[in-house]
C-alpha cells in the first residue's frame, strides 16, 4: 500500500527532468562528475544543469537558475557549496520542484555551525510539497531508469548491473565501497540511496518505497541508528510481510555508538533493543559486511526453507564436513535420508562413496554423477532445501555443472543454495550463477549463513496472526 | 632443532631427482600431468619418467621401473593404478629411494578393501630409509624448488607466487581450493602439501619439518583429526615458540565429525579437547576459511600486538563505526588519545573532523592528511598496534597512500593491519599491498580477527616459563 506521502519519492527515482544545480564544466568538480553520469549514463529523460555563469555544458543549455527553466524539474540535485545551498534550495521550492538531492555537506554533521545551517534547510521544506533527500549524501544510483548523482570518479567506483537487491546506507562511504564490491561480483541491484543527515526523507521511508517497487525482490540497510525507532519498527513489521529486509547495524559496541554519534548523529541506541526490534518485526539481521549482500540475494533469489533439514551434496569431503559444522552453529539440522534415497544414491554412486548426509560424491565425480546425486537428495520428503558444495578443480568436473544448477533452481521448489570455493576460474562461475539468480557463495560458511536466513524468514513468513 | 627423521623428510621438497612413476603420454592421465608440471614448471633437477610402455615421454628417456634408472632418485611420485601402487613402491624401497609421494587412492578411505591395501603398504617401508606422503593426496607443491605433484588441471587451478605461508592440508581438495583461492588474492606461499592417509608422514612431521624451513613465517593447517593427538600437542607446543601456526579444524559438530569419519577416517574427537590443546599449545585457531589466510598473514607479515589498545583511522566514517565494534567483539580495545596527539590530529584535520579514535579523517581526505594522521596515532604510547582502514573510492584518496602504507611498515615498529573495501579498482591494490607484505583485508571484521591474532600470538610468546 502506497500512500500519497510515499508516491512523492517517485520523482526521486523516475524523474523526467533532472536539474543539475552546480553543474560544472570543471573536471573533477562534484557538480561535473553527477551531470556526466546523467549525460553519459542510461538516464534518457531531460537534463538541465544550473550554473549562473555558464552558458552551455556537455551541449546543453545552462541556466541561472532552476526557476529560469520553462518546463517543469522533477528532481533537482543540489551540488554547490553550503553557503548557497539553502538558497538554491529556496529556488527549488519556489519552482515546485517535488525532489531535491542534496549532496552539499557541512551540515550538522560539522557541529554547531552546520546544525544552524540544517535547520533553516528543514525550515525552507518545512509545509512545502517539496522532498529532500540528504543533505550530506551521495543520493541515488538507478539501474533502471539511470538516475545516478554518485560523485566519485568512475574508474574508481563501479556500477553494478541491474538487479532486483536494493540497497540503502546512512553512510555515504561505506554505500558506495560495499556497492562498489557488489559491482565487483556482478550482483544485480535495483536501487542504491545514500541518505545522509535525513532531513526529511529517511529510512523508513525508503524501506517503504522500495518494498512496493516492484524491480526490488530485497531491501539491504546499512544503518547507525534510526532516525524514529518505534516508527521504523512499526513499518518493518509490516513491510517484511511482503519483503525480507535485512539490516546491518554499526555502533552495537560502547566505542561503536560513540563514533556513530560523531559519524552521522545518531544515537545508535542499546544494540540489544534493536537486536529484540529487528526480530520482533521480521527484520534478518547481517552480522557482518558479506552478509548484508549474501542474506539479501539468497533472499530475493530463492523460496524460503519450509524446515531445518539440510541435504549438502558436495564433491569435496573436507568442505562437506566444514559445512556440516556450519549446519549446526547455525541451528539447522543435517536432513537423514530415507531408505529410498539411500537404496537410489548407491545406484548413481561409486561402491567407495557412503550415502550419507553430507553427501560426498567423491573428487573423482562428473557433473552428471553430481546432478543425480543432487536430484536424488533434493526429492527426500526429509530434506527441506539443499547446499550444493562443488569445487570445480577436479578434470572431472566440467562446466556442464552450472547448467544443472540453474536447471535444478527450474524444476525443484526445494531452496537451493551453492557454494564454490576458489580462484579466478571458480569467480568467473559464480559470476554466471549469480546472473542466473543462483545464489553462490565462495565459501560454506557464507552458505550456510544465507541456508540460515531462508529458514529464519521462512518462520517469520508462516508465524501465527 | 631438526632431527635426523625430520631431515628424512628434506627429499620431498628439493630433490635432485624426482622419478614419476606412471608417467603417461595421454592428456588427461594423473600421470601426464604430474610430469608436464616438472617439465613445464620452475624445477629444475633431473626428471625420470617410469612406463614400462614407453620409450620417452616429452622428450624424456623412459624407464621400465624405477630401479632400472642408474643414478639416484631422491623422490618417487606414483601416480598408478591402486592395483599395482605397493608392487611399485616395493620397487622404491628396493632401490632406496628416501621420499614417495602416493597419489593413488584405493587405500583405507574407501573401507575394508582398502584399508588391506594401506596395511601391505605400511609393511613394504617398515623399518626402511623410504619415507611416504599419501596415499590417497594431492602430494606437494613446493614454490621455491618447483616440485609439482598436483595433478589438477592448470587452467583450473593457479599457482600462487612465492611467499612465505605454508600450507597443509588433510584434504586433498580443501586445500588445493583455497590455495587456488589464495592464488587469486596473490597471496605468497613457501610450500603446499596434502598428506591424505597419513600412512607414514603425518601433520605433526609436516608441521616440524615447516617450522625449520628458512622460506616459512607462518604455518596454516587444514586437519579433521590428529594422527596422534598428545604427539601433535607437545610438539606443537615447541614448534609455536618459533613460527606461528594456524589451525582450521573441521569436524567440530556431531554431523561434522562423523563425517569426516567416512572422509579421511579421522577420529575427530571432541572439538572441546582440540580447542583446549590448540589454546594452551600457541596454536592460533582459524574460525572459518578465510581466516586460515587472514591470520596467516598477518603473523607471517608483521610483529605481534604487545597490548590491546588498537588506534582506528579511516576515511569512511561508517567503516570506523563498524570497525570499533568488532575491536570490542575480539576482546580488543580502542587506544585512548593522549592530549598531545589529539592536539598534533587537531593541527592536520580539518575543523569538522573530531581527534578521537575511531578517528574519521573525513571522506575528503587526500593520502598525505590519512598519512600525517596515521603517524600521529602510531606515536601515540597509548596505541599498541594500528588498524588503517582506507576507502579508495573518493576523489581526493590518490595511490600515494599506497606507497605511505608501506612506508609506515618499514618506518614504523607497531603493527599494522590494512583494510580496504571496493571492487575491482581497490582488489588492484590489494594485491599490490600484498606483494609488500603489509596484510590488508577486505572487509572490518577480517582486518580486526587478524589484529586480534596478534595480540594473541603476542601474549604465547610473552608467557611466563
Amino acid at each position: 500500500m502506497m500512500t500519497d506521502d510515499l508516491r512523492s519519492l517517485d520523482a526521486f527515482f523516475t524523474p523526467d527532468t533532472v536539474a543539475i544545480i552546480g553543474a560544472s564544466r570543471e573536471d573533477g568538480k562534484i557538480g561535473h562528475t553527477i551531470l556526466e553520469n546523467f549525460v553519459h549514463g542510461s538516464y534518457d529523460g531531460a537534463i538541465v544543469p544550473v550554473n549562473p555563469e555558464a552558458d552551455e555544458i556537455e551541449g546543453l543549455q545552462c541556466y541561472p537558475s532552476v526557476g529560469a527553466y520553462d518546463g517543469q524539474v522533477d528532481h533537482a540535485v543540489i551540488a554547490v557549496p553550503p553557503a548557497v545551498a539553502n538558497d538554491v534550495l529556496q529556488d527549488c521550492v519556489d519552482a515546485g520542484v517535488p525532489a531535491v538531492t542534496i549532496v552539499t555537506a557541512g551540515y550538522e554533521e560539522i557541529g554547531a555551525a552546520g546544525e544552524k545551517r540544517q535547520e533553516e534547510l528543514e525550515e525552507i521544506v518545512a509545509g512545502t510539497d517539496t522532498r529532500i533527500i540528504g543533505p550530506n549524501c551521495l543520493g541515488i544510483w538507478d539501474a533502471y531508469s539511470g538516475v545516478d548523482t554518485l560523485f566519485l570518479p568512475d574508474a574508481k567506483l563501479d556500477r553494478p548491473p541491474q538487479g532486483s537487491i536494493a540497497l540503502i546506507s546512512q553512510s555515504g562511504s561505506f554505500g558506495s565501497a560495499i556497492l562498489d564490491m557488489g559491482a565487483e561480483m556482478e550482483i544485480g541491484f535495483s536501487r542504491f540511496i545514500s541518505y545522509g543527515n535525513q532531513a526529511d526523507v529517511n529510512e523508513t521511508d525508503l524501506v517503504q518505497w522500495l518494498a512496493a517497487d516492484d524491480e526490488t525482490e530485497a531491501i539491504a540497510v546499512y544503518m547507525e541508528g534510526a532516525h524514529d525507532g518505534r516508527e521504523m519498527y512499526d513499518r518493518l513489521r509490516e513491510v517484511t510481510t511482503d519483503i525480507p529486509v535485512v539490516i546491518y547495524k554499526a555502533g552495537k559496541s560502547g566505542g561503536g555508538a560513540e563514533a556513530a554519534s560523531s559519524h552521522t548523529g545518531s544515537l545508535a541506541g542499546s544494540y540489544s533493543v534493536y537486536k529484540g526490534a529487528f526480530r520482533q518485526s521480521g527484520v534478518v539481521e547481517a552480522k557482518n559486511v558479506e552478509q548484508l549482500f549474501d542474506l539479501s540475494r539468497a533472499l530475493a533469489y530463492e523460496d524460503t526453507a519450509e524446515g531445518e533439514d539440510v541435504a549438502i551434496i558436495t564433491n569435496g569431503g573436507g568442505f562437506g564436513v566444514s559445512a556440516a559444522d556450519y549446519i549446526e552453529a547455525y541451528d539447522l539440522s543435517l536432513a537423514e535420508f530415507t531408505d529410498e534415497t539411500r537404496e537410489a544414491l548407491e545406484d548413481v554412486l561409486p561402491e567407495y562413496a557412503t550415502a550419507h548426509n553430507p553427501l560426498d560424491v567423491i573428487g573423482d565425480a562428473d557433473a552428471e554423477r553430481y546432478r543425480k546425486a543432487l536430484e536424488i537428495a533434493a526429492r527426500d520428503p526429509n530434506v527441506d532445501a539443499v547446499l550444493s558444495l562443488v569445487l570445480l578443480q577436479p578434470a572431472t568436473m566440467s562446466d556442464a555443472i552450472i547448467d544443472h544448477l540453474q536447471s535444478f533452481k527450474e524444476e525443484y521448489d526445494k531452496p537451493l543454495v551453492s557454494c564454490m570455493v576458489g580462484g579466478a576460474y571458480t569467480g568467473e562461475r559464480l559470476r554466471e550463477l549469480e546472473h542466473h539468480h543462483v545464489p553462490t557463495f565462495s565459501t560454506p560458511e557464507r552458505a550456510v549463513a544465507a541456508m540460515h536466513a531462508l529458514r529464519e524468514y521462512g518462520l517469520w513468513e508462516d508465524r501465527p496472526d
